[in-house]
């Protein structure tokens, strides 16, 4: 197997970079295309055979170090008794979202065997894969966020209320969604993932010292717990240099940078014995090819020792991302 | 005429902390409220007596220690021929925006006559202001992204694909918006602005790389143009934290800082001869009273001095807010 990922992650020197891309798995590829016409997103992830097919496509089209599961993150808060609608265009939609701490109650505690369809898909991937698989969940405040607002938004106005006017139903909720997380990320290693990120994909609306106070001692619990699984784990957040290094202080091998920051002044923020993961801007994908790789060669050379650094962009691949760009990217980040 | 806002604005020790709120005029305040449901916002912008009513409106019910003129960013793009319409609860959309690099060529030059209007309205402030009023433009990041979406977005993709495909017609754009704004606010001195404050809203969507390529070239000639105003100069923008280093490297007075960054962090990136200005999350003003005390209580703690520090939000006030909790929270910071 090819363990270059793993052993990046683990802060060694590596002949060469790896890559992968979030989002690599669905998104902007031709095979995954083909399949959204026939199916849904929530049907693709809980078919195995299907959402091993769209796992798989990145290895074979692009030829990343790394493998991540095809999943969503609204599976867990579905698995909890949430009604999610994933709309096209716009995204997860729940139209009885949590609005009163009573709502709270009506949570069903996550139960494994509700998303046996993971670890299927997770056995059939590890029989072909040749380069590890990646695990994920989304990041508690990211679950509650979507639980809360009901859809996208880009203040966060009901959950910073939530938080702010009712501090301790919030810490009930995070409390909740971090020990299903524990137990969602657990089954995935059970069945055979290698590595695992948490995504706290929208943590970064927060104020460093609400992040403190609302977030950091959930996080800080669950990669206590996710310690004893014994395989890497990856943090990552977008938006996150204003709280980079509570951020950074969880119990994670890797932290994954926001396209955002300057990769040799975050690396500087992260301790010194955790790798890092990122972070171009997946936009520069769409933009001019010369701009790209002056970007690209920055970053690889803003990490000279090629240890502990994982090349990855700093959010999701877009959608409109040409897949022979990724491709020479990637044959790119190998050589140089 | 108290000028404790300005001499914080000139990093000199205040008695006591002067404060006001970004979007202070207008939005949440009942005047304000009145006055909407007879008047779009161009029309409130484009009459003087009611502008001035809408600025005048916060000193007296608030008691904050400086006033801003109440106008909308997108007057300058309006002034150089762009059609923009300011949308309920979806802000500025235009319906033909920049989409190839000819139409740049369709933008009028900048003329200072045709926003008149504004300084009459200052000069209204003027006769009845006892504290400083403080004009403001756009920042041409921030211009550009509207002309180029034509409406409010959470990626800025087409702004992106522009500036990274013909980088020569966006630094084509970023210069015309440029000379424009220092034109504009050069009008706005003229006819009593006592300082300026450029708002980089949008600009936080940028990598670190990004900002010193396709934005600080500009900002730079901005502020060195600005300087002969002889006038306190504020360069605000939000989710600067990735790139604080070359936000605050302008020829600014005040560094504006936003929510997200820990102020004490963001006080040891900004150069010491420079203001700050900042950073309460407006949320917190919707939430419970005792943490939102708790937080303005760390960030006064964090300015201990009281030198060169204006306390404001990290961003403008929320519509919701309550004004009497504003008129405490002035108190409060006042006595403190």
């Amino acid at each position: 197997m090819n363990d270059t990922f793993l052993r990046a992650c683990r802060n060694e020197v590596t002949e060469y970079t790896p890559v992968w891309f979030m989002r690599q798995a669905g998104r902007s590829l031709p095979g995954y295309r083909a399949l959204r016409k026939k199916y849904d997103v929530l049907t693709l992830t809980q078919t195995p055979e299907l959402a091993a097919q769209v796992s798989l496509e990145p290895i074979e089209r692009l030829g990343v170090d790394a493998a991540i599961l095809f999943a969503d993150i609204m599976l867990l808060p579905i698995a909890m008794g949430m009604d999610v609608k994933i709309v096209d265009s716009v995204g997860p939609v729940i139209d009885d979202p949590i609005n009163v701490p009573t709502d709270i109650d009506a949570l069903r505690p996550f139960e494994p065997q509700s998303v046996d369809f993971l670890q299927q898909t997770i056995r059939l991937l590890r029989q072909d894969l040749k380069v590890p698989l990646i695990g994920f969940s989304g990041a508690p405040f990211t679950l509650a966020s979507y639980m809360i607002e009901g859809k996208p938004t880009r203040q966060w106005l009901k959950t910073k209320r939530f938080m702010y006017e009712q501090p301790e139903a919030w810490h009930r909720l995070m409390k909740l969604l971090a020990e299903a997380s524990v137990l969602y990320l657990h089954q995935q290693v059970v069945a055979g993932a290698q590595a695992l990120q948490l995504f706290d994909s929208w943590v970064g609306c927060l104020a460093a010292s609400d992040y403190r106070e609302f977030v950091l001692p959930h996080m800080t619990y669950i990669f206590d717990e996710l310690r004893k699984e014994n395989v890497p784990l990856i943090h990552f957040g977008t938006d996150t240099s204003g709280l980079l290094q509570e951020f950074a202080s969880v119990n994670a091998d890797v932290i994954g940078i926001d396209w955002r920051a300057d990769m040799a002044r975050a690396r500087a923020i992260v301790p010194a014995d955790k790798a890092v993961q990122g972070n171009l801007d997946p936009m520069l994908l769409l933009g001019n090819e010369a701009l790209l790789y002056r970007r690209v060669d920055a970053l690889l050379q803003s990490m000279p020792e090629k240890k502990g650094y994982i090349f990855n962009f700093g959010h999701g691949v877009q959608p409109e991302t040409d897949d022979t760009r990724l491709k020479a990217l990637v044959e790119y980040v190998h050589d140089n």
